[in-house]
């Protein structure tokens, strides 16, 4: 019995992901699929590979991560097998795979070997001909190397990355969630050692915020706040309303930290 | 193998309840994750106690519901396990659990007992770092007792209630679901008590309807119908439409028996 | 264990596929259930025939499939199992069925036998009692005669078939994915034998193609292309786009194959 987790832009309108099930289960009737996240906006790679970050750590060791975020299916783009000390990833090679950590990757293969493979393999749903089947077998424990030959690289994505400009920390949201809260790139390391314990100001759209809340309801409805969330990131929400509609803020609004130091 | 079944506002857009997955199957690999529902409204403690009140009757015995609709996360509210004959029920102590019965519960504990808890617990993903885990330690079969200590009340929200005024039985719209059926307060047993055998007229908005019908398609196409549905409450539908939409009524909107006795 | 495979048109904004599930473990906790999809538009028996069709190949054999797309729950339709070479079927007779080949089908039994339904039966939620239960005891191994008397012919509906007019062929979108992809009811045989090896223009809107693509990227961002897709038939799509969006092109929209002989 091997988690295999589903990550993929595919939404739950069509059969797409329960033919993936269906699949998987043909080869691993024993497998344990976890639905990670279904509605990743189309094509969006870097949403998923941020989801997939702040998700993988969760899970079972042995998972094996099933990424089907696929805007090259049917070109010329690698499909890889990615192993780190405690989990196993199988996805197109296209930067879903960015955040994980170099030094924690054993061994990349780009699968090749089409035995694997459900056949004829369609133009354009390699998530069910390729993918799928591929992480089945691996779940059931076949050796990764069988699958195809080892490669050195996966390609990584540039991610935006908070700088220090004019003496302030400026960064991003990077992503919304169902709340409405806007998580920035700012992680708490990155907060912490620019303030160096001098009092602050958030800016953010038309929102100033001069503290880190402990909870979201900490402030008063409507107004806004700036929390250290489930992400590890800054988060800026509002108490029971959504941050992103009321503020007019979304993926890619910059904030800014300022110190303040009278 | 014991199921668990999961009912949050979190939505499907994000990773948040693929991710309490992930750690449930962590603690207990043999866990039968069912998803009650995701998409109760942000922060809708009274949605969430209706659907849980008509859902964890047709479970099977030793389920344990994990309920994660949870505006207070990180504040002062409590966390609780409660056991009931056949299930145990694991949420914040908001209400969500108002419509269990008071002669059902068997035991209440507070969760207080950190060796549980995910660490560091976040600030506002207690689903993830409280909630999921001490679900999955129940679900294995750990003792209610050794997560806390028992407490004698959970917090129960008030519902509006069936009256009768002016000799009309006035009740309003509980729910609107999926088809835009409007699911109202008043059950069949409030109902027959009330007409007494009478004729009767059921005004709600600008339809007046003088039957019960045993199917939705009983009345012609776009003609309002009135029917005990499956919440075992009085539903005002119309065949092939959404009700909701062509009657222009919602949550709140107010439903008024009349007797005719002519 | 066997493969409980759902489609409904119950959305998951409800607590009704969750209930089933309940329902299906309370029988059979050794069950694995599968959501195959249960966002069909409500009440749309062709779009819950033509996904059935594209994805029930893909299950292991046993699998048990259980569908219910059922606006005539309550009324005098019947409930059937169908059994084929591989798969066993649980429907409303309603023609959700229809693209089951007739030389598949070894019985179809009218479920009548009262013993396994959950009671009261609901005159709303026949999902819940009558056929999770009934597909429930099936995926146990419960022997399929049991259920109810042999009957001969299921509901079979019409869907729009090519035509050839005028030297042109003559399809339409049956189906539009959640990428905008716009599904034709011309698979790859029809239109092959109809070109015969000729050049072809496919007229679609205001859209002209004249080829086969093999990969949605094979095209400029923005031209459509047209591919044989997962489902075997002739898709357009637009790469990096939404076709029905953009084209305002929808289920029926007409499709035309020329052949060009310069």
């Amino acid at each position: 019995m091997r988690v295999i987790g589903l990550l993929t832009d595919f939404g739950l309108n069509d059969n797409f992901v329960g033919v993936m099930k269906g699949v998987i289960y043909r080869i691993n009737p024993q497998a344990k699929i976890v639905d990670l996240c279904h509605e990743i906006e189309s094509h969006n790679i870097h949403d998923a590979a941020f989801l997939l970050k702040s998700s993988y750590p969760y899970f079972p060791e042995g998972t094996v991560f099933l990424i089907v975020v696929d805007p090259g299916v049917g070109s010329e783009r690698k499909s890889v097998i990615v192993e780190t000390e405690k989990y196993i990833f199988v996805a197109p090679d296209n930067g879903v795979l960015s955040f994980l950590a170099e030094r924690d990757i054993k061994r990349i293969i780009q699968i090749t070997n089409e035995e694997y493979f459900l056949k004829p393999v369609s133009r354009t749903f390699h998530g069910r001909d390729i993918f799928a089947p591929v992480a089945a077998h691996l779940s059931r424990g076949e050796k990764i190397e069988k699958f195809g030959t080892a490669i050195k690289k996966i390609k990584k994505l540039k991610f935006s990355e908070p700088q220090i400009k004019n003496n302030r920390l400026m960064g991003e949201v990077m992503y919304v969630d169902h709340f409405g809260n806007l998580i920035t790139n700012i992680n708490q390391d990155a907060f912490l050692r620019f303030i160096e314990g001098n009092k602050f100001q958030i800016v953010i759209g038309k929102a100033k915020i001069s503290k880190i809340s402990s909870s979201y309801q900490e402030e008063k409805k409507g107004l806004p706040t700036a929390i250290f969330g489930s992400f590890d990131n800054l988060e800026i929400s509002l108490y029971g309303d959504d941050a992103s509609q009321r503020l007019n803020l979304n993926k890619g609004s910059k904030i800014y930290i300022e110190k303040r130091t009278t």
